[in-house]
């Protein structure tokens, strides 16, 4: 390893692939647990504020502005590490959760909840060889 | 929990919210040291072989076929798990990873080598308060 210097944010963003929608698909894991927590999308403006804020803020594709996860609900997800994959088309947050990552409370949005009708099963029950 | 019937394959397909194209984004993770491998890409037919065949079927978007993955490089993947997200619109698949995830020969598409300048630096040096 050399002792290059670390790339300008700028440079870091435009190293990203994004789509025709200008959107990054970004998941998110807890650093220690490696449970995955969700998958949100990042815009480069999201993607800036991600780097250098400290907290995960993605974009919401749905109130179409950005999200600064945690804002409302105290749930935020401070930033550990960012990686991208090797199609520069993935971002895999690395974050400290806190408290549950799923808007339904459940600590993932991949939890199953049994006993909760409104999350119920989220299990696609693969044959399992 | 209930003794209730396993849903049919169809059943289970249609709980998902395919995009515009037709596709829902997959992240595989390896099962049991919960390394984040890869995400790619799958439409209904990739996703029903998925749940049947034992194996991680995807859509290749680049070539507009269905991905065996592993059939030309032996990397396959044994599912383990799906699981869809919260908004369904999100597939969790859970693998046991024969050999590298990536085509680069990286463990997973998220891996930093440093040592070999087509791989490269996967981080993108988020401020870590």
């Amino acid at each position: 390893m050399t002792g290059e210097s670390i790339p300008s944010v700028d440079e870091r963003i435009a190293r990203v692939r994004f789509d025709a929608h200008g959107l990054v698909p970004a998941v998110a894991q807890q650093w220690d647990t490696r449970e995955v927590l969700m998958l949100a999308w990042m815009n480069a403006d999201a993607l800036r504020e991600t780097l250098t804020s400290g907290r995960a803020v993605y974009w919401s594709r749905s109130r179409r502005e950005l999200w600064r996860k945690g804002d409302t609900s105290g749930h935020v997800q401070i930033v550990k590490d960012v990686r991208l994959d090797c199609d520069g088309d993935v971002l895999l947050v690395s974050v400290d959760q806190i408290g549950p990552a799923c808007h339904t409370e459940t600590r993932t949005c991949f939890d199953t909840d049994l006993d909760r009708a409104d999350v119920g099963d989220r299990g696609l029950h693969p044959v399992v060889g």
